[in-house]
């Protein structure tokens, strides 16, 4: 038995700039402001909604080299996934860019993904800086995972809702005051629930593994954390994953939140809250680091989760694989 | 300036064992011998073409591993992509393997971006060893990606045939007598063609833009190579990117040959070739490398190429880009 979950990064790898995008009904919630650019409508006079998501993903990316000052000529990989079949958001987004490209995916995890392979590639030498970015769209993700929002169907108040929006995340070895620390891969776990209006559900088991293995795997209790953050478990799955936790000793009450939860407020029409590959992306590259940077967190652990069904298996009366990656950001004062 | 396309492996990573899984018309063709395992036919007794194909991808971890004896308990990581929607066979087989599971996705380029992550994993430290497997099925990439096949609908001589297999490669530090030197990751290009039934035309511009990428990073000429070998340009695009190539004044013609090409003979009703995820991978683990062992092969260049579009972006009016990622292999003998 030799297995390697979390990886710890060895040479110091840095957050060196973020970029994101978010809609409409995601700049009007309670952290707004935090976002660099935002929408007034989905389409974005764009002749579709894909176009226009791919224009999120070309925005999130501009405002992220800006800050740093970094062409995209100095850009040696750039890891991308999103929720649309075939990656083509990520890739069509790539054809522009002219960097060594690598598809990821991971459903609404994959954020943690990209930031993991990217600072493994680092660390390793393999290159000097990764660029990382996801997006996620309402619309298009409506009309692909369920329905078209033109035919107004209902739904169950366990649903999610789709953020749209797009995290763009660059680093290397170049000294910030952000680090990413380590990494735990997750594994695929299935507790048989095959409810696709409710994803909460099937994603907090995923999330209580990749916690607990990282803890365990760093011989750290969860108040090491200033703040444990998961993705996107709304509030039908974060009750869950504490009660999971709670079953093997582990209380994550006191720091624990759920981005899907934190991006909109409560009298949002969102249902259970948000969800997608920009919901951890854009709360923890918007957000989240702006607090670390003004001392609210010192350490945070970020555990974006993912539903890994598409429509098909639904329909042939499969279950829900789910997977949670972690990233453990630290913020560092340096002399 | 600071491009870093090629990652040279510092410590020694070497191929430990693969398994390969094929169709029956793959089976039928001239290296039918080579795989280890076919069906008889593509439903295999399964529900659905997709459980058909999930089961395939298990069969082939199955004789990677038992090849080396090595315990799923063993591996450390596992990278899985396929054709299908939200990479389904790959995670849906991942949660019965219970080992910390990344989803990638480079449509038929898949195996070597697998390869790829999982040699730098490696060579990092990050982890001892890396699975990776892909998979394709005629059947389920038909109805997803052009017509279900019940509607008999006629194509042009210049589509390519899905290629129903799945490959599986396992690799780690350990020595064996077949090295993995380096990887050149590819950009993604589009050179603005949008017929999905030529696919080979649309990718022929990637293949030939990693090539020249790789030759010139690594100092090398086409000869260097005992083979250059692509994942499935066809017979439309074998002739372009030879082409393109002796327009930049590399000439692989000598040594060069297609996979999707390599899997069937001339009389089988492929139209102009093989393709899919599992065309480069299975021709490269069960054909190539038996050569290699048994003399004919010492270096050998494999050059995935993967075409990124989806049936919407076609509809939606937009090109096809492409993408290839290559990987170098070389015969080693120990003392």
């Amino acid at each position: 038995m030799n297995r390697v979950n979390t990886w710890t990064f060895q040479n110091d790898i840095y957050v060196q700039a973020t970029g994101t995008v978010v809609g409409p009904l995601e700049s009007q919630g309670p952290i707004g402001d935090a976002f660099d650019e935002s929408l007034d409508d989905l389409h974005d006079n764009k002749k579709s909604w894909e176009e226009a998501e791919r224009t999120m993903m070309e925005k999130a990316i501009a405002h992220c080299l800006r800050k740093d000052e970094t062409s995209m000529k100095e850009v040696n990989v750039f890891l991308t996934g999103d929720l649309i079949n075939q990656n083509v958001i990520g890739s069509y987004t790539a054809r522009d860019l002219n960097v060594p490209t690598l598809g990821i995916f991971g459903a609404c995890s994959t954020s943690v993904e990209g930031i993991s392979i990217g600072a493994a590639l680092v660390d390793g030498g393999f290159v000097s800086n990764a660029l990382t970015a996801v997006s996620s769209h309402n619309a298009t993700a409506e009309r692909q995972y369920r329905y078209p929002t033109e035919y107004g169907s209902q739904k169950p108040s366990s649903a999610t809702f789709t953020v749209t929006g797009s995290g763009a995340l660059f680093l290397s070895r170049q000294k910030s005051d952000l680090r990413i620390e380590s990494s735990t891969i997750g594994r695929v776990v299935d507790f048989d629930r095959s409810d696709p209006w409710d994803l909460g559900s099937a994603m907090a088991p995923a999330a209580a593994d990749t916690i607990k293995t990282h803890l365990e795997d760093k011989g750290r209790s969860p108040e090491y954390y200033d703040l444990i953050v998961t993705g996107d478990l709304s509030s039908v799955g974060t009750p869950l994953v504490r009660e999971l936790l709670k079953e093997d000793g582990i209380d994550i009450t006191e720091n624990h939140r759920d981005c899907g939860l934190w991006i909109y407020s409560k009298d949002q029409p969102v249902f259970s809250g948000g969800s997608g590959c920009a919901c951890s992306a854009v709360v923890t590259y918007g957000h989240i680091f702006e607090q670390m940077m003004s001392g609210v967190y010192e350490r945070v652990l970020l555990v974006a989760t993912g539903a890994l069904m598409n429509p098909l298996m639904i329909q042939q009366k499969e279950s829900i694989p789910s997977v949670a990656h972690a990233v453990a950001f630290e913020r560092v004062k340096h002399e």
